[in-house]
C-alpha cells in the first residue's frame, strides 16, 4: 500500500480551506496536521466552521514556515491573491511540497500578472518552477513537480472545454468567445456588497466584462496549446446559486465536423480520465449534476447554418475549480491513482 | 381626459394572464370586465391565486366570442402556442382589438411557425394583418393596428439591445452571438420536471441550443433592420431565480467605435422612451433592477484586444418581456401616452 | 381634491428608505423633495440604488435639521437603532411631522429599550408623546398625531395576527408561543456574515432565541390589549428569500372556539380594513401571495386533540412590516384614505 | 474484515433513491447489485440521472421478487406510501432482508395508519414484525431485525431532540409544540404545484397544519418513551431550499433546568453516538451545517420568564431523515460500527 502523508493547510477559514479539509479528511493517504489561519490562529477550526464540529478538531495555527516544516510534507495554500507569491519560495526551501490554489503562481509573465491583478509578481525563479496544474491536460509535468499553480476556476471549465478542440484545430481560436456564469462561492468568504444576499439573491448580473484575472490564465494556456497568441472575448455573470461554474464557448468551425465528431474526439482526448464525462448528442449538463464532485461534464451542438459550434462545460467551482483539483495533482505528485479520494457521486438534488 | 376601455384577458389563471390583471387592475384607463380561463370556468379567480384575494373578484368566464364582444373593447391573450392562430381572427371579426402575447402571430412566414413551432399555423391573412409589437422600434405601425404580436421575451432583450448597433451598421450582423439567461417564470405554470423545484434550484443549465423558437423571430427583426439576412447564434439558459431575462451579446464592430459612442448612440435612438434606460460608462445592469417593472436596461464594453463590443440587455421577463409591453401598445394604440399606467420602479431588493 | 404635502427621507441608501422612495414616487398625494443620507451626501442615489436610474434623480442631501424644514413637511426615518431617538425632537421642534420607522419610539419604558437594544433610550418627553403606528389597531391615535413610532417587522405580522383573539379573550395570553420566520433583507444593507450570500442561501437558522429586542415591543402591545402583563416565547428564523415574514403562533384557546370562529370574528375586527385579508377556512397564507404589496394575509387552524389554535400571519416585511405601514400612518395622520398610493397588488409569482 | 453484501434499491428514480445509491456506491462493504424501477425498467439509470453517468452503469431492473432474491441479501425500498405494505411481506418471505424507507410500517396500528395515510394498511403481522428504525434510540431492536421502518424525516429530526428530554422528565409532554420547516426535495420528484419553481422559490408557506401523516408517528414514539399517551401540536412549513429539515420544539419545564443542564444531559444520552452532535451554548445549529451529511445538530435555550425551553434540532433530510439512517440501520443490523461508510463531512458553503 501507498505511503500516506502530512498536509498543511494555510488559509483554512476560507471556502477554499474548508473544502481542502472536508475533502482531504476522507482521503485515504492524507493526514491533515495542521490547519493555519493568519488571522484567527488559537481558536477552534470549528468556532469558524461549525459544520465540522466533532469532525475536525484542531486548533488554528500560526503560520510559521519552520513550524510547518516540522508538521507536514505537503503545503495546500488557499490564500488571497499575493500571498503565495512571496510565502512559497520560503516553503520550498524549506523542503515541503506545494500546491498553491491561488492565483499567484499561474501567470509565467510577470507583468502580465501585474498588469491583471494589481499586485506585485512572484519572483521569476518561482514562476519559472511551478507547473499549471490543469491534471487532465499537462498532468504529466505535474508528476515530477513540487510546485503547482492550481487553475481558477474558470480557466478549468473553459481549458478542459476548449483545449482538444483547439489541439486537432478544428475550431478558428480567434473566433473563441467564452460566456461564464459562477455561482457566490467563488466570490470567497470575505463581505462586500456583490455578495451581500438581498443584492444578488434573485439576480443576475454580468462583471468584469473583458478584464476578469482569469483572462490571461486562459489565453496562455490555448495559446501554448495552439501554438500562436490566443486572445479571446471573456465574460463572467453571478448566479444567485452558491456552487457551479458553466462555461458556454463559441467558436466558428475550421471544416465540417458534426456534434457527434466532436463527441467521439473528446471521449477519445480524455480517454481512461475519470473526472471529465462528455455528455451523448443532444445532452448538455448542468451544474447541479456535477455539485459537491470532482467531475467536469461537457456537451456539444454544432449550427449548420451558421458554422459555430457550442460548447457547454460545467464544474463545481470549489472541488474541480479548487480543492479537488488540487487533491487530484497531489494524487499525481505523489505516483497515486489521480482519483484516489475523490470518487465521490454529486450530490443531487 | 382621454376615454377608459374595456379590457377581456384570456388565460387568466397563467403567469402571463396573472400579470396582465396585475398591471391592468392598476391602469387609470382600463377597466377589467372579464377574466377567461378555457380550463377553469365558473370558478373564482383567486381560488387559483390567492394573492388577488379581494383584489379581483371575478368568476372566471368561459371563452365565448360573443360574451367577450359584449363586454370588452380589447382583449389579451395569454395563451399557449397555437390558440391564438385559430382564435385571433374571430376576435378581429367580432370588431375587438387583439393582443397576442402569444407567439402565434410574430413570424411572417408561416412555413418558418410550423417549422419551429411544430404546429399548423394561423392564416395569411391574420399574419399579414398583424403588427410586430416592439414597442420602442415599430411603434409608429403599432398606432393604427387592432391586433398585435406581442414580441417574445427574450427577442424583446436581445432586438433592444441589437438594432440601434445594426441600423448603425457599427457591427457585422453575421458575427452575432446571443447568449441569453432566463428565470424559471418564463416556462409557465405548466408542471414540468424541467420546472421542478428540486431540479431547478441551485442549478444552471443550458436547453434548446440553436433550437429555441425566438431564433427566427430575432433573426426575422435583424434582417428588416439590417436590409439583408441575418442568422444568429443563440442559446438558452435557465438561471434558478423567478423572473428576469439578460442577453450577454457579442460582435465584432465594423469600425473604431468605443463604448463611450455606443452609449451615445443607443441615447439618441431611444430618446423620449423611458422604458429603455443606458447605463453609464463601465456598468452593466443586473436583472434585479428593473425587477416587476418595464424598464430595458442596456450595458456596454468594448474590446480593443479583440474588436468586439460586448451588450448586456435585461428586462423582467413578465413584465417587458410580456404583459408590460402588451399594455405599453396598448397605450399607443389607443394614442395614450405610451407609459401610463407602467411609471412603477423595480421592486428592489 | 386633497393637498398634497412634501416629503423628505432619511437614511435613503439603507432597503428601507429605498421602498420609502418606491412607494412615495407614486404616491398621488405626496411629493418627495429630500433624499437624505448621512455617509453619501453629495452623490447621486442613482449611484446607490441604480434601479432607481432617470426614475429619482436626487442628489443625495446632508442631514440638516434647518434644511429639511425649509424643503419638507413630513420626514420619514429610515435610520440604525440610536439615530432617531435625538433627531426625532429635534424635528418635532422645526415644526415636521416625524414618522419613525426605526424601534427607538416604540418602547414606552426608556429601561426596557436599554436593555434590549443596549443603548441610551429617547427622552421621556419624545417616548410619551410617540404613537406606536399599528394602523389597523391604534389608527385612531395616529391621526392626531405628528410623532409616530411606526411597528417593527415581526411585531406588525404578530400583532395582527393575536390581537382580535387576546382582546375577544379567547386565547390564554400566558400560552402564546411565537415561531417567526423572516427573508434576509429584515437585516437591512450592512454587511455581515449572516447575510453574506453564501452562508445564508440554501440554509435555514434560528436566531436571537428569547433575545430579540422585538419581543418587548410585542409584549407591550398585548399587555395593553389584554389588560394584564404578558410575556411571549419568541423565536426568530432566518430564511433564504428576500423579502417577506411569516408568525405562526400557537395558544391555548379557553374555550371551544371553531376555526370558522375565529375567521369571523377576525373578518369583523377588521372590518373595512382593506390590507388585511383573512383566508377562508383550511387555507394558509404564504409570504409570496403579499409581496411587494401593504397586505397582511392570516390564516387559522384549530386542533380539537390538544385544544390549540394555530395562527399564521405574513407580511412583506420591506412594505407592511416598514415602509408601507409609514405611508399608511402618513395616510391616517393627513385624514386621507388609509389606502391612498398603497392598493398595489403583490407581484406574483 | 467484515463480508460485504449485496443491496437492491426499488424506487431508483426518486430522490431517496438516488441518494441511497450515491450513498451506497462508497459504501466498503455493500455491493449494489440491482436498481429497480417499475416504470422505468429497462432504461439506464443515468437516463433519469444524469449526475450518475460513468457512476452507476446498470440498467433499471423490473421489480420481481425472485429475481432479486437471486441478487441481493438486502433491500432498500424507497416506494411511494402503499407500497411497501405488500411488497415487504413477499420480500422477507424470500429470505431477504428488508429497509422500508416509505411510511407504510412505522405505525403499529393499523387503524392510525389508515386514518392518516387514507391507504390500506400492512398485515398485522408485518406491522408487529417491523422495527422502528431511530437508530441512535431504538438501535438494540434494530440490530437483530430482518425488517427496518426506517423513521420519517420529520421524525428524526424532532425524536431526536425531544427524546432525551421526555425520558427524564424534564418537560411536560402535554406541552409540546413542534414548528417544523423542511427543504423542498421532501415533496420528492413527482410533480405539483406545490414544488412547482416559481410557486415555491422566494415563498415561504406552513401547509398539513394538524393533518401531516408524521403526526401520528411522531407521537407513538413519545408515548412510548413517555410511558402515557401524548398528543402534540405540529405544523409544517416549506422553506425554498432543496435540502434540510430544522424542528424547533417548545414545551414547559417541570423544573429549573437550564441551558447547560440539558446540553450536559443531552451528551451524555448521545454519548459514543457520532452523529448526533450537541451544539454549545448559546448557539443553534443551521440547516446547512449538515447539509449532505447523515449528522443531527442540536441546540438549546431556556427562558426563565416562560419557564419554557426552545429545542432546536436540524438534519438533512434526504440523509439522516431518510437514506444515511437507513445505511445507518444496516450497519446495525449487520453488526458493523454504525457511521461505516457515512463518516463524510457536510457540504460547506
Amino acid at each position: 500500500m501507498s505511503q500516506s502523508i502530512r498536509a498543511a493547510i494555510i488559509g483554512a477559514t476560507g471556502y477554499g480551506g474548508a473544502e481542502l479539509i472536508r475533502l482531504l479528511q476522507a482521503h485515504p493517504l492524507v493526514q491533515i496536521t495542521s490547519v493555519i489561519s493568519t488571522s484567527n490562529a488559537g481558536a477552534p477550526l470549528a468556532e469558524h466552521f461549525p459544520h465540522l464540529q466533532e469532525i475536525v478538531v484542531d486548533i488554528l495555527d500560526v503560520l510559521d514556515v519552520d513550524l510547518i516544516a516540522g508538521k507536514a510534507d505537503v503545503v495546500f495554500l488557499a490564500t488571497p491573491a499575493g500571498v503565495s507569491a512571496g510565502l512559497s519560495p520560503q516553503l520550498i526551501e524549506a523542503g515541503l511540497k506545494v500546491i498553491d490554489i491561488s492565483g499567484d503562481l499561474r501567470l509565467k509573465s510577470a507583468s502580465d500578472y501585474e498588469k491583471w491583478y494589481k499586485k506585485p509578481a512572484a519572483s521569476e525563479e518561482a514562476l519559472a518552477r511551478s507547473i499549471y496544474g490543469l491534471s487532465e491536460v499537462f498532468g504529466d509535468e505535474v508528476k515530477g513537480s513540487d510546485l503547482i499553480a492550481n487553475p481558477g476556476c474558470y480557466p478549468t471549465a473553459t481549458l478542459l472545454g476548449l483545449i482538444p478542440a483547439v489541439e486537432a484545430g478544428w475550431i478558428d481560436p480567434s473566433t473563441i468567445i467564452i460566456d461564464a456564469k459562477s455561482g457566490v462561492s467563488g466570490a470567497g468568504r470575505g463581505l462586500g456588497l456583490g455578495a451581500h444576499y438581498s443584492e444578488v439573491n434573485e439576480n443576475l448580473s454580468a462583471y468584469k466584462i473583458n478584464k476578469h484575472q482569469h483572462i490571461p490564465e486562459i489565453e496562455q494556456a490555448l495559446s501554448r496549446i495552439a501554438g500562436k497568441p490566443v486572445v479571446t472575448t471573456f465574460t463572467t455573470h453571478l448566479v444567485p446559486m452558491t456552487r457551479g461554474i458553466m462555461a458556454t464557448m463559441y467558436a466558428t468551425l475550421t471544416g465540417e465536423h458534426t456534434a457527434e465528431a466532436f463527441i467521439e474526439k473528446y471521449q477519445q482526448y480524455y480517454e481512461g480520465r475519470k473526472f471529465v464525462r462528455i455528455r451523448p448528442l443532444g445532452k448538455y449538463p448542468s451544474t447541479k449534476e456535477v455539485m459537491g464532485s470532482n467531475y467536469c461534464d461537457i456537451g456539444f451542438a454544432v449550427d449548420e447554418r451558421t458554422g459555430r459550434v457550442t460548447i457547454v462545460s460545467v464544474i463545481d467551482n470549489v472541488v474541480k475549480g479548487a480543492a479537488g483539483q488540487a487533491i487530484q495533482n497531489l494524487n499525481i505528485m505523489q505516483g497515486w491513482d489521480e482519483t484516489t479520494g475523490l470518487l465521490f457521486a454529486p450530490v443531487y438534488p
